[in-house]
């Protein structure tokens, strides 16, 4: 058994190497089947190892350890498969959002369509990118289970995880699917636009990886409540942060276009709260220039001015402390181990106080 | 116990029925999360109740009866799983093809652009048909899991069944980014679409069926290979004569439009064939209708003619029937089931001699 990792950067590591063996694997049985599907799996490869802050793994691993779980690399190589769910999640996004980009980098099916465009084969070079991203999507989707099943852990672990695992994986496509309800509804509701982050981002990015983690090291009820009590709040405003960068972010932090979410039109709880607080003067200039994809730069300045000045900008920056603190004070239950108790509580503050 | 159904029919029915149970528990779990999900889970049930041959659950429940496996519930249920996947493949393959209609009926993209349309939504109607449609595929490809994991069946037999599992997943997306690559690169190797019907059809329709069911069943190494002499032959005659129907096929059995391959310009072995048989004159004509979406029904009536003329036609059928009976042929091992064996002869039948 290696020594236990306190530092966060040392388990991103260890993550990223689970990954890589894990491709490692992969890549022989690809290349069997035939060779033309090497820029399959390099495409993979690079999405996989290139980026990722590694948050569910993380929420995943400590989940464990606060259930008593022993670290071994198994559990590591179980928490690491999350990182496959992500990776489908968001390279099917990029196909239905249209991104371009994708952590500073082309979207999955944009390199395949510049694969297509660079060979000068038959048809369109985006359908060809399209179908492409979402045949990797789907294969990530996949090899989740697989990283997961080959993990080394217990059947009997593996058992007791499933329904969680399944659990997260249809909340995940239900708040996918309720967040592109909303877009195209032009919704203007806090309420909504809460319960898509409730779904898209709450449960599926910290609770229901803490339960994962919880269910694979047989954690008792009041344990698993912590987590609901620590991941719902913390998980809504690591959703508020997000919009919050998706507005005001750095570009060079975060790795996509500034104020890239006013270009795309989003309805988050940011714009929800703006319009509730907006002049009608105020609210005529946001509904006119939200969601323009050639929304200039001085656009974006004008309608961060609206949001800040309708106060929806420091209202959401408490609610995010707020749903913060209240998050932390879930923790206090006995029988937490105390090393997760304390990671929790720098987990909170790097999932709500990042700047990409 | 129910009776052993050795009727195909009968086997159908319940697989249906297990479907249908399956999604009575998946409804109030989608309705507890927002009522607006409802068009999700009716969409995916009309789709996975209003059509289907059901051969991969056929497939696997007589794998597991063929090593020894007795008939329950369970079975039934696990093979069932097979129907998502497949359900899930469709739905995103006619995203990636652009079709407008799936068994007559309109696709989920075109579906959800309907609603959209419909309701006078923002954004355009095909994007968010595109985008639904791809997460409908998705929760199909989870569901499948979900009620593999849930159909009853052991521990055991789940551990067992797994790698077969991943592995038919991960050719089935290897076979259909193949196919994508063969149709960008306008391929007319008679070779290169054989190792795509190999691993999108004959692979993933019967040989990992039966080696899903054989796996759950614990069955010995000599009935595992007898299935793979069946079902690879079996399996390329199956996608063989989907190429033929195709073609030839009759709209009212095939529940698309005639000729639609011919519109899509699919490279199939039919047409690799026809290329290799042809005089110049006539390769000149195939190469420039193929692929032309507005081909009438008379240049439909023409590349007919040229694939018969060439022979084509004639040699795939002396392969489909030469495929069948060295599949047969496989079959004579001992300790293969003798109810399970007289089931497969009549599935062969089924997979290779049907009109749709």
């Amino acid at each position: 058994v290696p020594a236990s990792p306190t530092d966060r950067e040392d388990l991103r590591e260890r993550v990223t190497k689970a990954v890589e063996a894990f491709l490692a694997r992969q890549r022989p049985r690809l290349d069997a089947i035939s060779v033309d599907l090497t820029p399959v799996t390099d495409a993979l490869e690079s999405f996989l190892l290139d980026g990722g802050k590694r948050l569910r793994p993380a929420f995943a691993y400590w989940g464990w350890r606060g259930a008593g779980g022993q670290d071994s690399d198994a559990i590591v190589a179980a928490a690491a498969a999350l990182e496959w769910l992500q990776a489908s999640a968001l390279i099917h996004d990029d196909v239905m959002d249209g991104s371009d980009t994708r952590r500073g980098r082309p979207a999955v099916h944009r390199r395949f369509a510049a694969i297509h465009r660079g060979e000068g084969w038959a048809g369109a070079p985006e359908s060809f990118g399209t179908a492409a991203a979402i045949l990797l999507g789907d294969l990530a989707l996949i090899w989740a289970d697989e990283m997961l099943n080959t993990s080394g852990l217990s059947p009997q672990a593996l058992v007791r995880a499933q329904p969680v695992y399944d659990e997260m994986r249809t909340e995940l496509m239900a708040g996918q699917y309720l967040d592109l309800l909303e877009q195209a509804m032009g919704g203007q509701s806090v309420e909504r636009a809460m319960t898509v982050a409730r779904y898209k981002s709450a449960k599926y990015t910290i609770e229901r990886p803490l339960h994962f983690g919880a269910a694979l090291a047989g954690a008792d009820a009041e344990i698993v409540a912590a987590y609901s009590g620590y991941g719902l709040p913390l998980g809504e405003a690591f959703q508020l942060r997000d919009d919050v960068l998706g507005v005001f972010g750095d570009p060079s932090e975060t790795g996509k276009p500034a104020g890239d979410d006013l270009r795309e039109g989003k309805r988050t709880v940011l714009i929800a709260k703006t319009f509730a607080a907006a002049t009608p003067g105020q609210a005529a200039v946001v509904r006119r220039h939200l969601g323009d994809p050639g929304l200039s730069d001085d656009g974006v300045g004008r309608l961060r001015e609206i949001i800040t000045e309708t106060g929806a900008l420091a209202e959401t920056e408490a609610v995010i402390a707020e749903l913060t603190d209240r998050a932390l004070a879930a923790l206090d239950v006995g029988g937490l181990d105390v090393t997760a108790r304390e990671v929790l509580h720098e987990l909170a503050a790097a999932a709500t106080a990042r700047r990409g």
